[in-house]
């Protein structure tokens, strides 16, 4: 069901990942807060850092991660399963897009059939030695969510993502509260679009309202990992496959991730 | 399930929609969007220029609509159903957010139970005469578009909405498949955060990479229906509950979005 490459034999999920020190998932409760985004740039900032990277998009109905790493063809089929496609800086990323005829056709599955892929496709893929394994989910806690809380071993915490507005901030909230409830450590939160900087003139523009990462920190108890702001260079790069790190290291974004990299190194050293 | 109100008894899905004149789909194919915020704001503005308009929120890990309409407290129930909830501009509002607990409250659901709680939901509901009900849905083709397309009858059509840059418009590009699959006729596209214009120097930012909304009006052979600027003003006045035309009626997204409403009646009179 899930393009079976020739030659893969399937095999146990915890086996697969054995070699896999850190697995974090990345969630938000609200979409379109550059979740994607972020996953996509720490990813990138972790491996320019030199550490060993991977990445599961396992978002069946806009998975992005691929284009954003510039990880393009097929998972490479042998017969003890499937290798990962690298992106730049050697990520290694296996997403749903690799899976599909085009990049323009829609999965209209249900939850059950998700679940069968996200086990089929695990119990194939050789990742082999990583420092860090990022799954980036849809928004929300739905099917997906669960589906990896459940069924990876060893998940050591979760990132959430909002940008600076309340609505976000009170569904993110969600996720924190998703995350108490199935037992996954809260790492931090990071705020994503917090500000532009004027292209023409320099002056700061707060776009989304205010402060949400700082609120759902104090809420919740966890730090404030990184503010990060909205470079109309960001969505540019992203677009093209590249990731800020590379494609314009000298920005606020650039920094923005390293610093987020750093962070996370110290809290989970691989 | 749902909370069952007091007293409520269901009835036919079609008979509790049997005078709603037109239904509405709003849909993207990548989250953080502003598909909400175009839902609210395009309901505020038929409402403004004098049309009844219902808004049908079923999202339900981000529920935004009965925030951003200033809708709150509880769906009343009477023996023969439950009335919506009232927000600004008499906009009528049907929300899970009415039936959670708390506005923090994750609903971790599986595909199955919300199916269960649409019908449900969907068979108490008195409408009574509305011009126009739009629902808005969660990002993506899985189980909740899948639902409304199979369990609501004699939908009108679907308006897709997209910000700038490639990989919305890629994801979007799905969505308009799955208009086509599910033979739900496409009307035509919205392009939201199309640009800032700095409130500093008043020059024009282009945020999110620049005219997904053109080429996918191109590609899919369906309308351009606005390009919707991005105004700090508009997150602020959602998180207050106040539609744009009613928070800021001078400015440029409150002209938009009235052109929005304009248009709607234009290719589906009320």
């Amino acid at each position: 069901m899930v393009g079976e490459p020739t030659g893969a034999e399937p095999g146990e999920i915890s086996a697969r990942l054995s070699k896999v020190r850190r697995k974090v998932i990345i969630l938000s409760g609200k979409g379109g807060v550059g979740k994607s985004t972020v996953t996509a740039n720490l990813a990138a900032a972790l491996a320019q850092r030199g550490r060993s990277v991977g990445v599961f998009d396992y978002d069946f109905h806009g998975p992005a991660m691929a284009r954003m790493l510039g990880a393009s063809g097929q998972l490479r089929g042998i017969p003890g399963g499937v290798f990962p496609v690298e992106g730049v800086l050697g990520v290694k990323v296996v997403s749903m897009a690799f899976l599909l005829p085009d990049e323009r056709t829609p999965v209209v599955w249900r939850g059950p059939l998700k679940l069968k892929a996200l086990r089929e496709l695990m119990s194939l893929v050789i990742w082999g030695e990583l420092d860090y394994l990022l799954f980036d989910l849809p928004p929300g806690t739905g099917d997906e969510a669960l589906n990896i809380a459940q069924n990876i071993p060893g998940l050591d915490g979760a990132i959430v993502v909002t940008i600076p507005s309340e609505v976000s901030e009170v569904a993110v909230e969600k996720s924190a509260e998703f995350c108490k409830m199935l037992n996954i450590p809260l790492l931090g939160v990071v705020e994503n679009m917090s500000y532009l900087r004027c292209p023409h003139c320099g002056r700061i523009v707060e776009l989304f309202g205010r402060e949400a990462g700082e609120r759902i920190s104090e809420v919740e108890g966890i730090p404030l990992l990184a503010k990060i702001p909205l470079e109309p260079e960001l969505a540019r790069c992203m677009d093209r496959g590249e990731p800020i790190v590379l494609c314009d290291p000298s920005s606020e974004a650039s920094g923005a991730f390293l610093d987020l990299a750093s962070r996370l190194e110290e809290m989970l050293p691989p």
